[in-house]
């Protein structure tokens, strides 16, 4: 099915490359793909809906590299290597230069990562992008979500609430140093999916995934496929302090629980392999994190604690909505 | 990504059934699967908006039907045997029994289709709805656009025209008898992907694709992916006379050409291949009509003309246009 409004079939122009691997590409009822024998498929389709997932004014070359990112991202929290994605969108009206912008960063995005666009749709209809990306893992070596063990290591990787003290920015709250400003709105639009992250992982992390909806809740999400409680202790998280002050502190310690849109990842690791993965993160130049362990306990439940145990208490906002984030 | 507004993951319960041929189903970053040694795997992705695809109005059930058919039907265009399908939307607001109805439609083609939903995205937004459908066909096997040769037949599928009669229906033009527009409404809304007989055009067809822009637009693709022209016939076009007249038998000479939504497939096949296919339209039970030929010519290019060769004048609309249709 495509839509065959002269208007809206000049935006297949801005889609349209050569196959590569594919067999067949952008242009038949379907691509055709050729996966490579003795590997898992991974799949998973993501939606962003303007006004929900991002503000309206955002540049479209960085809602296009965005767009993209989130969904290798996921395919990243797999442990698996990305090779195909499909686009599908609507559009109010076609614009040729937003059009333009949002490709070029679309592809600057799937040629970073290795990526073909083998598909697509377009459409008319509120500013709505749908991705599904394709990836592939070694069968039984992908990083899911219900394998952590109690007295495993809690991980995350890079700097964890950029994107949510950017999103704070830009709609209006001051106190962010400039050049702070800058980088976290910077994470918040151009996420960096952590592909290398997630091939490097295999073997070594125990669980996975990616910190869409803030850390507390997606380490929740971890902990409870795996039939654990997480526990976090407050001396090992690495919150942005010295950096800010006063009433920003806490946003940044909220932002570092709670917030949205890191797409850093989260991973569980036996005690045994700490030495692998700083390995790892020295290879990468990226830092990794160690900010708690798993435990028994009740499924799905975070806690902070002291160094000694001692609990802490938890911001109320126990994670990141979509849906009023933009509001 | 997911969305984590209590009342949104709500709507998980409706789309999450346990994994049966994925290794990993709904629930972690993205699902696990294996496809199937030798075969190549055919990947497409819809969009569906409301106002410009379907009806606000539409049944819930019937468009969760729809949904899923319109994907199958670009495999079955392929002559890919459907496997797994990915399922995002977005809603403007939680509503259980549309939800629960919407599901109940989108399984029930599923299950029809041996189909296995295998992960998705929920979000709020204008209702959006989109599907992802990998299908497998084996190596070299696929029923492609580009294959068509001089000289070869071209035949439809079914009765093209009864869904753009239908839609016509629901608009309030009147005149089609009553249980001609129950019939008509019924193919508009709950279209039946040709699954089986893409299957069986394997190795007989050389070109093929669904009708769901409008015969002429269609073939005109068909046509133009092979290099030549097709000609059709006026006297063997399967249209709606008998039951209708006047306005009416004008109204269903263009849906028959222009009309889109349909679904069937329209395809190429050597002439001594004519009894294979008589066969197949046998075996299936579905009405398969030889209406005209591919020649060379203008790529793309598609007449009617008399069974002595002479051109009719076509309908100024060349195509069906998702975007005007539910205007």
């Amino acid at each position: 099915m495509s839509a065959l409004s002269p208007e809206f079939s000049l935006i297949d122009r801005y889609f349209t490359r050569p196959a590569r691997s594919a067999t067949l590409g952008v242009g038949d009822d379907s691509a055709l793909l050729r996966p490579t024998p003795g590997m898992e498929l991974a799949v998973t389709s993501d939606l962003l809906v303007s006004g929900t997932h991002f503000l309206p004014d955002t540049h479209p070359e960085r809602l296009g590299w965005k767009t993209l990112a989130v969904n290798l991202s996921d395919l990243a929290a797999m442990g698996a290597k990305p090779r195909w994605v499909t686009l599908a969108l609507s559009l109010p009206a076609v614009d040729e230069v937003w059009l333009a912008a949002f490709a070029q960063g679309f592809f600057a995005c799937a040629d970073a990562f290795g990526v073909e666009l083998v598909g697509g749709d377009t459409t008319r209809g509120a500013l709505t992008l749908c991705v599904t990306a394709l990836g592939e893992v070694p069968r039984g070596e992908a990083l899911r979500r219900d394998g952590a063990r109690a007295g495993d290591d809690v991980w995350i990787s890079g700097t964890v609430g950029l994107a949510a003290l950017g999103l704070r920015h830009l709609l209006g709250h001051p106190g962010l140093p400039a050049s702070l400003a800058q980088r976290c709105v910077a994470h918040l639009e151009c996420p960096q999916p952590r592909v290398e992250l997630g091939l490097a992982l295999r073997g070594i992390a125990t669980a996975a995934l990616d910190i869409s909806d803030g850390l507390l809740a997606d380490l929740g999400h971890l902990a409870r496929r795996s039939g654990l409680a997480a526990r976090l202790e407050r001396d090992s998280l690495p919150v942005l302090s010295a950096e800010v002050a006063g009433d920003l502190a806490e946003a940044a310690l909220n932002a570092f629980l709670s917030g949205g849109d890191d797409y850093e990842l989260c991973f569980s690791a036996p005690a045994e392999r700490r030495a692998d993965v700083a390995q790892i993160a020295a290879h990468l130049d990226l830092p990794l994190w160690r900010i708690g362990a798993m435990q028994t306990g009740v499924p799905g439940s975070v806690a902070v604690t002291t160094r000694e145990g001692l609990p802490l208490p938890l911001p109320t906002q126990a994670g990141y909505d979509h849906f009023c984030a933009c509001a």
